[in-house]
C-alpha cells in the first residue's frame, strides 16, 4: 500500500461532506459560534465520550441517538461559548432542539443528527439565538459550505487545528480528515477536547467505533494540558462509504487504522502545542516498561507533573524532577536500570548520572519539540505522551475572572 | 480524658528529647542546615516512607536500620539543601557514614541512629561539611540544644512548621509535638516532605508504626502543594516512655492516636499554607460519598485541580471547575443529587445552580481557609484535604534555573 499523504481539506476532505460555521453571537463577538458538518449519504458513525460523571446533556444525547440508529448519522451540530453543562433535565431538551432543527431544516431524520458543546459550565443555552445560528448554519451547508466550521468550534484556541491524509486502498482514493478543538478549560470552565473526523471508507460502525478506541487510546487520551478531562469531551467518526470498502481483520483495516490513528496524533499534538499559556510542545517518551500500559502510565506523570512542565517553560535542564514523577507513576522499575535524554543529550545511563553540557542541555529545552525520553530497563513496552510547559500564561489565563 | 491543650516547644516539648541544629553550608549560608533531634532513652521509634521507587538511599537505610532494631531509636539526623536522592551506592554508604558520625560522637548504637535528607536531587553530599556539621550538631544537642531543628531542616519554607499538644492520661500529663518541613519541590527538587514527632508517651513500637499510619492517612496524605510524591518524604515518630503508658485498644490509645492526629494535622496544614507561591489555604471537604476512600478520591481531585487552584487564585467562584474535578475523580455519585458550597454560601444545591451573591461568592475566596464543600449525596463518606493555590508565586520559584 502507498503511503498516507497530507492534503488540504480538515473535515471537508473526504468525498460526501460539507460543513460551515456562523456567527450567533453565542458568548463570542466577531468569529464563527456555530458549526454544522452533514454528510451527504448515511454515514457509519462512532464516538468515544467523556468519563466524567458529570458529562454534559450532549453526551447523552449523542449516545442516545448512536444506539437508536445502530451507528449512522448524517450530521452533527456544534456550538462554542456553552457547554450546555450542568444544566440537568432543561439541558437534555435543549441539546434535543439543538438536533431536531439542524433535522428539520435539513430535511433529514433527527435521530441520525448529533450535537457538541463547549464553553462555560453551569448556564442555559440561550436558545433563542442557538436555533438561529443553526438556521443560518443549514442554509450556509445548503449553499455548498464554508470553511468556518474549525473555526466556529474553538473556545480559547489560539490556532485552528485541522488534519487530513489520503493513500489508494484496494484501487481507490481513500480520505481521512478532521478538525479539533481543545486548549485548557477556561474561566468558567470552556470543556477540553472535541474532535471531529470524517473519512469516505466505507466501514460498518461496529468496526469505525472499534478503529477510533484504538486510535484514541494512543493519541487523544495520551495527551494533556493540565490533567483536567472535561464534561464535554467527545471525539467523533463519521464514514460516507464513496471510496474503500474496510472489512476488519484485512490489509485494508491495517491501512485505515494507521490513517486514522495518523490524523488523530495530529489533531492530539496540535491541542497539546495549543495548551493554554503554553510556550512548548512536550513529547515524552518512555522505553523499557514491562508494559505498554506501564510506559503510558510512567510518561502521563512525567508529563502531568507540574514540576516538569514549568523546568521546561524556564529552560532548566532539571532531571530529578523527571526520575521523580517516574519513581512515584507507579510503573514497575529498578532505578539502577534506569537512563535519562533530554533531546539527544544523554543525562542519566543505567541509573548513573552523566556528566553534560548545561548549555547544550538547556538548549535542547528550546527545540520543538521539547523531547523527554526515558528508558526504564524493564522490558519492551513503550508509550509516547504529549503535553505542553506550564506557564505564566497559563495562571493568567486561567486566573482572570469569567466576565 | 481532658482535651489535648496546644503548648510550645515543638519537637523539644516531649520530655527526654533534645534537639539542635546548626549551619554547615552544604547548599545554603546564613542559616542552619543540618539538624540533630535525641532521646536520652532508647525511644520506641516508627515512621511512614514515600512510596517513591526513586527513594532516596536515606530511606533505605532508615528501613534497614528499624527492622534491625525491632523499632526503636535514639538520634535522627537530618541535612537540609541536598535529598542524597539519585546518587545509588555512594548515597547510601553517605547516608549511613552520617548516622554513624552521630552515633560515634553521642556514643549511642550506629543501628538506633537514623538520618533523613531533603534538598538537591542527582548531586552527591559534599562528605566533609556534612560531618563537620554533624559534629558541631551533636556537640550542640550536648550542651542542652537550641531552637534550630525546626530551622535546620526547611528547604524553600518560608516559615518553620512546629505543633505540640498535652493532657492528662491516666493521671500523668503527656506530650506529642513536632515539626515538619515542605513547600513543593524546587530547582532541582528539594525534596517535598518531612515530619519529625516526639512524644514522652510508653507504647511500643507496633502500636506507634499503627497510629502513625492511620493519622498519617488522614493528615500527611490528604495534603498537597503540587501532587508531586517526592523522592524523601519521610514522617517519623519517637517515643520517650517517660509519661503514660499507652497499650493498644485502650482509652489511653484512642487519646493518644486522638493527640497524634492532632499534631500531625496541624503540620500537614502549615505545610498547605506554605506552598511554593501560596497566597490562600485551602480545605476541601467532601461529604457524603459512599465511602471515606471515596470522599478522599473526590476531595484529592479537586484540591489537585490546576483549574481550581488557579480559580482560587483569581477569586473566582467558578464553581464548574469544581463539579468537573468531582465528575472526573472516580467517586460514584449521581450529579442531581450533588450540593455545593464555597465557604457559607451555596452554589449548588441537590443539582440545581443556585442564584448567588459573585460579590459574596469572590469575597469567600479571601478567606482563611478558602473552604470548598461538596455533598455527593451517595452515602456517609466524609474527608478533608488541604492544598493551596496556583499562583504566579509558583511558576516563578519552579521555573526559575537551578543556580
Amino acid at each position: 500500500m502507498e503511503q498516507w499523504k497530507p492534503i488540504d481539506g480538515g473535515i471537508n476532505a473526504a468525498m460526501g461532506f460539507t460543513s460551515a460555521g456562523v456567527e450567533a453571537r453565542l458568548h463570542y463577538r466577531g468569529r464563527p459560534d456555530i458549526g454544522l458538518a452533514l454528510c451527504s449519504t448515511r454515514a457509519s458513525a462512532a464516538a468515544v465520550f467523556t468519563q466524567n460523571r458529570c458529562a454534559s446533556p450532549t453526551i447523552a444525547c449523542d449516545k442516545e441517538r448512536l444506539a437508536q440508529t445502530g451507528g449512522y448519522a448524517r450530521a452533527v451540530v456544534v456550538n462554542a461559548g456553552n457547554a450546555n453543562a450542568a444544566t440537568g433535565e432543561r439541558g437534555f431538551a435543549d441539546a434535543k432542539a439543538m438536533c431536531d432543527r439542524a433535522a428539520e431544516k435539513l430535511g433529514i431524520d433527527p435521530a441520525e443528527t448529533l450535537v457538541a458543546s463547549t464553553g462555560v459550565i453551569g448556564q442555559f443555552l440561550p436558545m433563542d439565538k442557538t436555533l438561529n445560528g443553526i438556521n443560518a448554519a443549514v442554509d450556509a451547508v445548503k449553499q455548498g459550505g464554508n470553511e468556518l466550521f474549525s473555526s466556529a468550534i474553538l473556545t480559547t484556541d489560539l490556532v485552528e487545528k485541522t488534519s487530513a491524509v489520503e493513500t489508494i486502498i484496494d484501487g481507490k482514493r481513500t480520505r481521512i480528515g478532521g478538525c479539533a478543538k481543545g486548549s485548557g478549560m477556561i474561566a468558567p470552565n470552556m470543556a477540553t477536547m472535541l474532535a471531529f473526523i470524517s473519512t469516505d471508507a466505507a466501514a460498518a460502525p461496529e468496526f469505525l467505533g472499534q478503529a477510533l478506541r484504538r486510535a484514541a487510546a494512543k493519541t487523544f487520551n495520551r495527551m494533556s494540558v493540565d490533567g483536567d478531562c472535561s464534561t464535554n469531551d467527545l471525539a467523533l467518526v463519521m464514514a460516507s462509504g464513496m471510496s474503500a470498502q474496510i472489512e476488519s481483520h484485512t490489509d485494508a483495516a491495517d491501512a485505515f487504522e494507521a490513517g486514522l490513528e495518523r490524523v488523530c496524533r495530529d489533531l492530539a499534538i496540535q491541542i497539546a502545542r495549543d495548551g493554554e499559556g503554553a510556550t512548548a510542545l512536550i513529547e515524552v517518551t518512555v522505553n523499557g516498561a514491562r508494559t505498554e500500559e506501564e510506559a503510558e502510565t510512567a510518561a502521563r506523570a512525567v508529563a502531568e507533573s507540574s514540576l516538569v512542565k514549568t523546568a521546561v517553560y524556564g529552560k532548566d535542564a532539571n532531571w530529578g524532577r523527571i526520575l521523580c514523577a517516574l519513581g512515584y507513576s507507579g510503573a514497575q522499575f529498578d532505578p539502577k536500570n534506569v537512563s535519562l535524554r533530554l533531546g539527544d543529550i544523554e543525562l542519566v545511563k543505567e541509573g548513573q548520572p552523566l556528566h553534560y553540557s548545561e548549555e547544550k542541555a538547556s538548549a535542547s529545552l528550546s527545540e520543538d519539540p521539547v523531547r523527554i525520553s526515558a528508558d526504564l530497563g524493564a522490558g519492551g513496552g513503550h508509550a509516547v505522551f504529549w503535553t505542553c510547559d506550564l506557564t505564566h500564561g497559563y495562571i493568567d489565563i486561567n486566573a482572570s475572572y469569567r466576565s
